[in-house]
């Protein structure tokens, strides 16, 4: 269930924690800095490190021995990177990018595209789901 | 004539060089370390030894106190950077991104895309030029 990877030669962000923990709270109940480690292919002491600079920020409430929880903070932070990684990934399916490659590039990209744009590339999505033929039209000339 | 902008904490890449450069001996028929510094926000230093990097893998010629050329593969790299560039940088502007906004996004993400997918974003923004009524219709619902 690694929905989080890394971009080759990145350090992930602390946004990338909070997708990760966010992920892993709603699919098993919890995340251990283990999990973390393992999904974001980090060493545990700086996953350790790093959960407790999000905890200092007010992201996240950690128990040491016992897991952490995501703060209405942290929570919100979460389900924006999540967001804003699901619209554009569906804009790179809905223009025809293979999963793999339009997940590589959506991890790559998120991080740097701002609100307004990801705004508009939302909207963009949002009509060419409500006009197939149009999307089609489009579909059609991108696979020629 | 600052065409390229570094992403704030990030370190030029050599691709970022290889367009600094390009633009620079198009625009004032020679390219100094002195320019490549103010363009690219980086000490002197640091350019010199990034510019004898580039010039051990061949992709230009480094003669100093007299300036440096793009060889072959450095004019065919740094044009297919800028090319990138611009097919990110239309397709930001053609759905209402407004330019300041598109040109840091541009900056931010033109690295992280891989080049089937740059290819797939070039034939939408080509669909959409060759279909004015198509993209006035997606303009006005994202503006709307």
């Amino acid at each position: 269930m690694a929905r989080v990877v890394q971009v080759k030669g990145e350090t992930p962000r602390l946004e990338d924690y909070l997708e990760a923990i966010y992920h892993l709270i709603h699919d098993k109940g919890y995340a251990s800095t283990l999990d973390i480690s393992d999904t974001l292919k980090v060493k545990p002491p700086t996953v350790t490190l790093t959960v407790q600079k999000l905890a200092a920020k007010g992201y996240l409430i950690y128990e040491p021995y016992r897991g952490m929880t995501l703060t209405k903070k942290g929570e919100k932070t979460a389900l924006s990177v999540i967001s804003r990684h699901n619209i554009i990934s569906e804009f790179l399916s809905l223009i025809g990018v293979e999963e793999k490659v339009a997940y590589e590039d959506t991890e790559g990209i998120e991080h740097y595209i701002q609100p307004i744009t990801i705004h508009k590339i939302e909207k963009l999505v949002d009509f060419l789901r409500k006009n197939p033929d149009q999307l089609r039209a489009i579909r059609d000339y991108i696979d020629d």
